[in-house]
């Protein structure tokens, strides 16, 4: 008998719910007990629920192909089979809010990939190496709703990793960025399955992708901001312009990246070494998901491309590369990371890593 | 017996040169009557130098199929067979400034793709919407050199038509813009044949080309500059960012734009009405290869896109869209425009038939 | 005030409607008088129920933007405004075939590009080139139904002129093909919009398309059978076997064809002169729509190609290259048609140009 | 110190090669402590001579990295340093045939990826599963050549293994195929480095493919042949006719067959028995590299697909989908393998692990 934490995914069927399904097969400290799904997968085996569009490159984890699917509604369901929920439910904003409440209100911790409580000012928007003393809002945010161990934290959106962790390193080295102009090129998996026709990229880009300039520009200010009071407080510091664009890549998020710093700007050797030596609190931990080298700087002149890097430390690194000076800004530069692990399942696999350590699950 | 004025290609059974031959072959104006490449193509008949190799979508023309090559490097060959050399040879670099400066010599008015004189101060870079009035510096140029009737003018990076056009949209209602950092997201009919492997463009984007972010922030200078004393004095108020990018899109280039004025700026509405109204001298004159429309402003949330607007006036016009306030500078927009058209041969005849009304060649 | 024959298109905002509004802007005989579609779209103008998702290269016909668009199952929305119906329905099958027979009953012309009649035996499946003389069941068919001048023609399944055609080309010669074993690479415009996801096309491949091997298999047999007593008696000489596949690719269909010959074979070379002399009946009459050269044989080594080869003849063409022995059969090629032009609404509309001229419609 | 067999690769920086040094890294027999290329990579480190174009997905091996690269020419360079030499060099086919006899002379046992040998009468064409008791023409080829202990085995063309293995394994139960058509679509890593340009693999395919055909055709008859007086004598009792195809996938080559039996046929259940429960000596000796299961049989009905299988038993497996009867021959079915994995160097290292327990090598 195992001795892991059970764990279950809402929303299990989808493309996120399916790279839970995949990663948390060799996760040492978690396994999946329980998953979830809409009422027309409830009932079904995992496999079948699953058939003919399991959409891994990997086969089918057997054990949980045997899972009987309950409705990811049914919060009752849960009880008594895991501890932890991971929700990668696809439903309207405002049901997804409640649904995650009313889990948090019986005792389930829950890591959210949806944005429905993004903007929630006490429930933290976690990337682990940047802003891990955000989980220490979760006292003040059980008291506040009366949960006695229930919680939610969210993960933010998939394609701003790539930029925010190298800014972080720097901001570690005491450099503050005041102002961002970003372009994006997005993985097609970013936008579930089926996603955009094959129509649309072959030969073609499509320069817009609904609701992702905003979360890009929004997110950032809370993840860089201060737990005051019992909630979260932006950072109003940097402002950020985001172009976002989907190009035909099955996995990985580019950012072409223009940065101006408020005051000292290191020089473009200091950028890189801070990039190079970055590590934080998981790879202290030792988090089993937790990428030993979190920024990887490449030095070809061509690199980083998303076929060949996204998968470096298995997905979870950021891969940088092309720092320069910029002509109207002071440093610009390319940032890659993998939409579907570091930018859904596995940083949200790694928040869990992370809660389980500090003492709020398990 | 046509009446058209001859016009020679050197470099003609490269890419840029096919696009020539494709082109010219329905200009009313110009007719091909001189076709040069690289040794190993001299001498055998145009049909046979490009056999397995025309790239176009439409046939060989058959008059030019009959052509006998020539060598590119011997001027003589073309005297008395041609007035026009439109020059797209792809050598090294001083070789080109040579040989074109030779053909100038000898009478010949010079069109030229290659980037070799862009930075010659008495060679205009011609964007006939935006600096016609640089044609004016050819008696200079022809006095300077000693030549009688020859000329050499060049045209543009390719990349940077797609927000040019409509930045000088706004400078002809009085708006200047003093900082634009820009994305390409650029196809790969640009990087010539065979260009980038397909091992490279399967599920993969490449955020390095060559050169082209050097060429994309100088040349915009000298195209918006002054001709003064016989040289082109470079406009130095407008400061450009840009990252290029390689996509798996046959043509068109793409163009994430974010701009700032310096002074006073347009309403988005106003903005669009420049756009939409914009005419210059080769919609006056109605030179054939002038788009009517030179900017057409898409509505749609997510347009332009590649396969679907580069088309757009015969591939001569820039399609603009997403038209946005940007939340660092003042706006952002999209733009595109069709490298191999607007953006080299088709370009380029333009510029010639400006010369031609203007009483240059002829 | 046009004296061209109205026409109306049911099923018109879809991909196959869209190309049909395309193709028929330019047609010499028809004119577009009347737009169906879904009870969702009804109501509103073409123009705004094809917003955001007309597919089409070239822009919407502005005429045809201002119709109202109809319910495609309301008949008598149709009376009076036009005399053919163009058949573009995506329905369940029996109720497209009861639509289709109700507006015959009603005295409209019905062509259709729907599968629902193909095996109605006394309604033709016309590839004009191969079986122009099936027209010639109409008489009976509005006997046989009661129709006064209503009538119903069909179109075969997109994926089979690329072989059918250079297979009739030899038949006229006197050659006859007994066995055919084709594997088929498909375009993604077959299956409309959206189709394939892209996340199952890019650097991927589907080897299997739902229907299509029995479409491919069955309907070649009525489309060389014969007329009698009033129904088509299909041909039982020919047996085919299909692999239809799925490729990333817009536009065009590829086959890999190996036949073998019941009785005498003609030489390679007189298989090739076959092909390039093959003219039919749609070209002596100088339809409209008809290619002048319906195949069209290419002697580079690696043609046909689709994106090089699909335009020929605006779509109407079959190319045709490779022509080689087969090592187990006769011979083996490779033949290339446009699906959504001679393999749609192209082919529909030569049909119907057939029908003009043979008296049927008009 | 590693008690492993040392092995060279001669042809190791380009697209194979890098592929033998991939995989070889986690070899528990055998260990690379030598690479040779071309002249112009001589002398320098591994890790320099591929700078800019390591292809493989994963980081360079850092011990490979640092061997100094030898001239593959040079065959007193191996001696004393590896006992085995994998050859994937490219270059024109007698020097090659040449290359490889003067490193079998001076003692290595060469298994090769170049076409040089395959039809050299005492050379045997190997795939492991299938004709493993060719290996025993070992001592007749030294005998022959005067060899004391040089060899050469030498792998079959990328494409066939798809189909070669799922027949054998009917053979294996006693159902012989007489006649087989079959079509690939293959991928691009198998025309190496850089291979096809991308501007002919967006948005379209290439239906032809240089030799490959040929060898399709020719080298399953050796492969199944029979070793008679020191010679392989092939099997002449298989007719097949291959159309070869490219196709935008990067790797895995899949293949639509239609095979006809010569006698009995198995049924469809079978057949499928005859796949899933395939075992050969490969799996019986538990070498390194052999797949667990050779031959996966998908129940899905468009499986199976590159990007979902290719990796099946890490590449090293066949994986079929899709059998059903043939409207012309007996069945039908579609074949997937990796071919620059089972196709090429992993193919090859299971034939080298073969040789050792065979006692050839070590």
């Amino acid at each position: 008998m195992s001795n892991k934490i059970s764990v279950g995914v809402i929303g299990a069927t989808g493309m996120v719910g399916q790279n839970y399904i995949r990663l948390l097969n060799d996760n040492p400290w978690f396994e999946v007990a329980y998953a979830a799904a809409s009422p027309r997968s409830a009932g079904k085996r995992y496999r079948e629920a699953v058939a003919g569009r399991w959409h891994m490159g990997t086969d089918l984890p057997s054990r949980v192909g045997g899972l009987v699917v309950e409705d990811a509604g049914n919060v009752h369901a849960a009880l008594g089979k895991c501890s932890v929920i991971f929700s990668a439910v696809d439903m309207e904003k405002e049901s997804v809010r409640k649904l995650e409440m009313e889990f948090a209100a019986k005792g389930f911790a829950v890591v959210s990939n949806n944005s429905a409580h993004r903007h929630t000012e006490d429930v933290p928007i976690l990337i682990p190496e940047i802003n891990h003393e955000h989980c220490d809002i979760v006292p003040a945010q059980q008291k506040h709703y009366g949960w006695s161990k229930g919680l939610i934290v969210v993960k933010p959106n998939c394609s701003i990793q790539s930029y925010m962790i190298p800014i972080h390193a720097l901001m570690q080295k005491g450099f503050r960025v005041a102002k961002m102009i970003v372009t994006t090129l997005q993985g097609l998996s970013g936008a579930g399955y089926p996603g955009p026709s094959s129509l649309d990229m072959v030969d073609n880009i499509i320069p817009y992708i609904g609701g992702e300039e905003e979360k890009s520009e929004n997110e950032p200010g809370k993840v860089f901001g201060k737990v005051t009071g019992g909630r979260i407080v932006p950072d109003g510091t940097l402002s950020i312009s985001a172009h976002c664009t989907r190009v035909p890549v099955i996995d990985g998020h580019s950012a072409c990246v223009s940065i101006q710093f408020a005051g000292a700007r290191p020089s473009i050797d200091e950028t890189k070494d801070a990039w190079r030596s970055y590590r934080s609190v998981p790879q202290e931990l030792e988090l089993p998901s937790a990428p030993r080298q979190p920024i990887i700087v490449r030095d070809e002149i061509d690199r980083p491309q998303p076929r060949k890097d996204r998968d470096a430390e298995n997905g979870m690194a950021v891969v940088v590369g092309r720092l320069r000076p910029c002509k109207v800004f002071d440093y610009r530069f390319v940032g890659l990371s993998h939409n579907t692990v570091r930018g859904a399942a596995g940083g949200a696999i790694l928040m869990a890593e992370l809660l389980k350590v500090k003492g709020y699950i398990g």
